[in-house]
């Protein structure tokens, strides 16, 4: 493993309401200098949560993406909010994105969007013993959550609105985690 | 599905070397209008490749990660360049960043880094029928290529220097793209 390289400078250029932009001057280890510029996220971090409503079944949701332009499918998501837990800030966006909350919640994997250019994290989490609990959300309009069969995997991946890469990581690490624990039933994990 | 909303205005709020930040106002077709920030990537978008030396290995490379400060494993990438197709990005950073080519080359799936905020795209690709050859780069350090038993993905999954969505991502469509192709040998796939 190299030694970690000197961050000799750092420095905002870049800020508006949702984007954070800061120059780094970087020494590496055999000498060379290099200029680098990444995003900072918030302090707090991110949690994605992936429902399980009963064993074979996942939650999803449509959302449009202003990114690409089109309505997505992927997992429910959400910042940390100052003060709750990973945990927590899954269960209250669970309740706020599907209308569920949920007995068991079980940390999967922090994963990052882009290392090389953005600071952020999000911790991956499945959540199972759903009860129905709604909290408002700050939706401009309604979330559309749609059941999806998990030995039906593969039709979702095929998907053209469905191409976000947390979603798809998700996915894998869900069914490492299915066929870990496949010898206990899911609902009695936590 | 919904019907699109409607972008009353798009507007480049910030701009540095690498990124560009545009306020939207968005009108949804409920009548709400919400305003909305994202990342604009450049228009030609960008590549990830699994390289296989033989069906049972991958190849990933260990580089220094600026947003989270740390050396991270992921596999090769790079943005596609002016008059490049996806395929010929992603044998030319191939041969920069694990100094060989591929004599077969095959797309999976398009992936989006953060549809609701980022307009990037990445088309994920596997590489087979290696050989070697070795473009110069332009990264500050040599770059360590590192082989990995695919019998042995869980473990790494559970690393703490592999969690960049794309690449775990592409650990799973690459499974259920060697599931669909087994009764072809890999190497006579493109």
């Amino acid at each position: 493993m190299p030694e970690l390289p000197k961050i000799l400078k750092a420095k905002t250029i870049a800020r508006t309401r949702l984007f954070h932009v800061e120059s780094l001057q970087m020494k590496f280890s055999n000498g060379v200098e290099r200029d680098y510029e990444r995003l900072k996220a918030g302090k707090n971090g991110a949690v994605m949560i992936i429902p399980m409503p009963d064993p074979n079944t996942i939650l999803l949701i449509r959302e449009y993406a202003a990114g690409v332009e089109r309505y997505e499918l992927a997992f429910p998501k959400g910042l940390i909010e100052t003060g709750e837990t990973p945990i927590e800030a899954a269960n209250r966006e669970m309740k706020e994105e599907v209308g569920f909350g949920a007995k068991k919640l079980h940390f999967l994997k922090k994963l990052s969007l882009a290392p090389g250019y953005f600071s952020h994290m999000m911790s991956l989490v499945v959540a199972t013993d759903l009860y129905k609990e709604r909290l408002e959300g700050d939706e401009p309009e309604e979330l559309e959550v749609i059941s999806w069969d998990i030995d039906k995997l593969h039709e979702l991946v095929e998907r053209d609105d469905f191409t976000e890469s947390r979603s798809i990581a998700a996915l894998y690490l869900l069914q490492n985690y299915l066929a870990s624990s496949s010898s206990t039933p899911i609902s009695e994990i936590d």
